[in-house]
């Protein structure tokens, strides 16, 4: 079956573009000797992940108990939780798979940390943990100067062993956003920190997508976390830290409608994801065959496509690949992956943990 | 089981406000003679469906081919695919699902009615046809002079019977919008023109949820297809078709994360949808337990919360439940819905035709 053949709308994936991103990534860790641990809550496939280990990856990251159920068989040596895991269930469910798997949890209280010390002395087994250190996003994390106090406080619990500290920059967008260095810096001041408070960090971890290609610049760091690498999409491109070849996922629609200078495509926010651009600008995605389309609004099912800037003009029933501004949220919405090489469908495989919320 | 031994994120729905919400909506299409088409897009379940057919629709309406497979069975006497359906795969499974129910199409073109014919006349099965007319909206649809001419077209192709014209007023969110009595008034001149042609149209049909209660007063039109009634959610709020009270589903969330003002809860673009209110208001959902909160950003798994104006504070482990802004492409990322009355859960089911995208 060729690419175009594809009943639409579906998500594509370019493998050849995938396979040098995995290995892009993969070389950059080992040649500035970060330990990668990719992040999977973008491709939600154990058949990725596999990839990414055989390539070299030290462990994977989830966002999720459901997603650390699908990967513990593919990471079993070391499997990161970089959410703060709470409730009963969800702790039952991880103290289980810690007798299969190391796990590690992210979290930033006690108030986390007391529970799962609970949960892994009731099931007798041992979470590592990571202290989140809030680096200026806003979201979870501990300010710098209690990284180490919290940290100290774990290493108190029973069934835990703390394994060092974590952030997220998700509040730096782009590689060549001006305050790179002072944030280096920054982390730089917070691991000498935890030092000087006696703590020996064996994990310091960090690293998002658009800062990727400079986690070598960052003092102290020893492992980078990123998800979106894989894929790529407009928002990465924005970053800095990768180009329009670079975007091994896009989305194959069908033109279900035309007038002059419009048309509408068979997808909308139940396929793309509503999620708009980081950077604020309009649009909800790049239609390759027409890069002066203006794809400016969404209903569930259906595109709004502007052509008035288009050189191209379109019939219902053509087909256009579409480019998401967030491919992390649009594979969410997908139960298939088909995998294309050379025009041709090559392979297609199930984001098995997709949709997986608990 | 109760509400809050739920793990979560869960989609959880009020069973005595869904029965009123499809009660009052049934009885006032029956009080005002209205054929009430309910659109399956917003619940997806071929549970809520039967219920909705035994309460007197008379037939269903949904976007997807895919939808209309898990739909037929449901309605096999009268089922509407309100999308333009382009493309082999999906004529041939529709042709196919022709010989069990009853299809109707609505389209916009002779590009999409041709291929339909064809489909029909190769499968021995018949069609019927609404044609699309852009009242305002400017996604689907033909300009309204154009009716009259491409109903013509359609009753000369074999295979397909014309059966009317259809409408969606998106472009209107609030029934209280001042254009709504010259909105109407246009829709009596569609009517009368398609009328004055010769033509003869079994079926006029109309009515997004915001507009609903006012269907009565639009002119000529006979029937209605609401989606969004049936749970209901902060835009609908906006546009003054229902109340808080009439707000069926919800997300329950945990508090994952504090500090001073703050809080974070293990929801965000993948549990609520990306999407934002239409009246461009900030807010991802409204917190049932701390009115003054503001859900002011998401990402993938967070939701962050503004407490600054909230008399109430929250700590790791609680539990809120948030009304999400658009509830159809909210219930879309959720495997199951759980039933509950009284604080306990009743019942779950799964939105069978959730994700299927083609």
């Amino acid at each position: 079956m060729t690419l175009t053949e594809l009943d639409t709308p579906a998500l594509a994936i370019d493998l050849d573009a995938m396979e040098r991103n995995l290995a892009r990534v993969a070389d950059y860790a080992a040649s500035s000797g970060l330990r990668l641990r990719p992040h999977t809550k973008t491709h939600k496939s154990t058949q990725i992940a596999r990839r990414q280990m055989a390539l070299g990856a030290a462990g994977l990251t989830v966002a999720k108990t459901s997603e650390a159920e699908f990967m513990a068989a593919v990471a079993p040596e070391d499997l990161l939780v970089a959410f703060p895991v709470v409730g009963r269930p969800k702790l039952q469910r991880l103290a289980t798979l810690a007798h299969q798997a190391r796990i590690t949890v992210a979290l930033d209280s006690l108030d986390a940390a007391e529970p799962l010390s609970e949960a892994a002395v009731g099931a007798g087994v041992r979470f590592g943990v990571l202290v989140e250190v809030d680096v200026g996003l806003g979201r979870v994390g501990v300010q710098p100067r209690e990284a180490a106090n919290l940290s100290k406080a774990i290493q108190n619990l029973p069934g835990l062993e703390w394994r060092g500290i974590t952030f997220y920059p998700g509040h730096i967008k782009s590689q060549d956003d001006p305050r790179v260095p002072e944030f280096n810096a920054a982390v730089g001041a917070l691991v000498r920190d935890v030092r000087a408070a006696g703590l020996d960090p064996e994990i310091v971890s960090g690293g998002s997508t658009p800062l990727l290609f400079r986690s070598h610049e960052v003092q102290g760091l020893n492992e980078i976390r990123p998800g979106t690498y894989v894929f790529n999409d407009l928002n990465t491109i924005a970053s800095g830290a990768c180009g329009l070849e670079d975007c091994a996922a896009f989305i194959v629609a069908t033109v279900v409608s035309t007038r002059p200078g419009h048309m509408i495509i068979d997808g909308g926010s139940k396929t793309f994801s509503s999620d708009r651009l980081g950077s604020g600008e309009p649009g909800f995605g790049r239609i390759l065959e027409a890069p002066g389309a203006l794809f400016h609004k969404m209903n569930e099912e259906h595109g709004f496509v502007d052509l008035a800037r288009s050189e191209r003009t379109f019939s219902v029933g053509d087909k256009v690949r579409v480019i998401p501004n967030h491919i992390c949220v649009a594979v969410n919405l997908h139960e298939t992956c088909w995998g294309i090489r050379g025009g041709e469908v090559e392979t297609c495989w199930k984001p098995e943990a997709r949709g997986k919320l608990q």
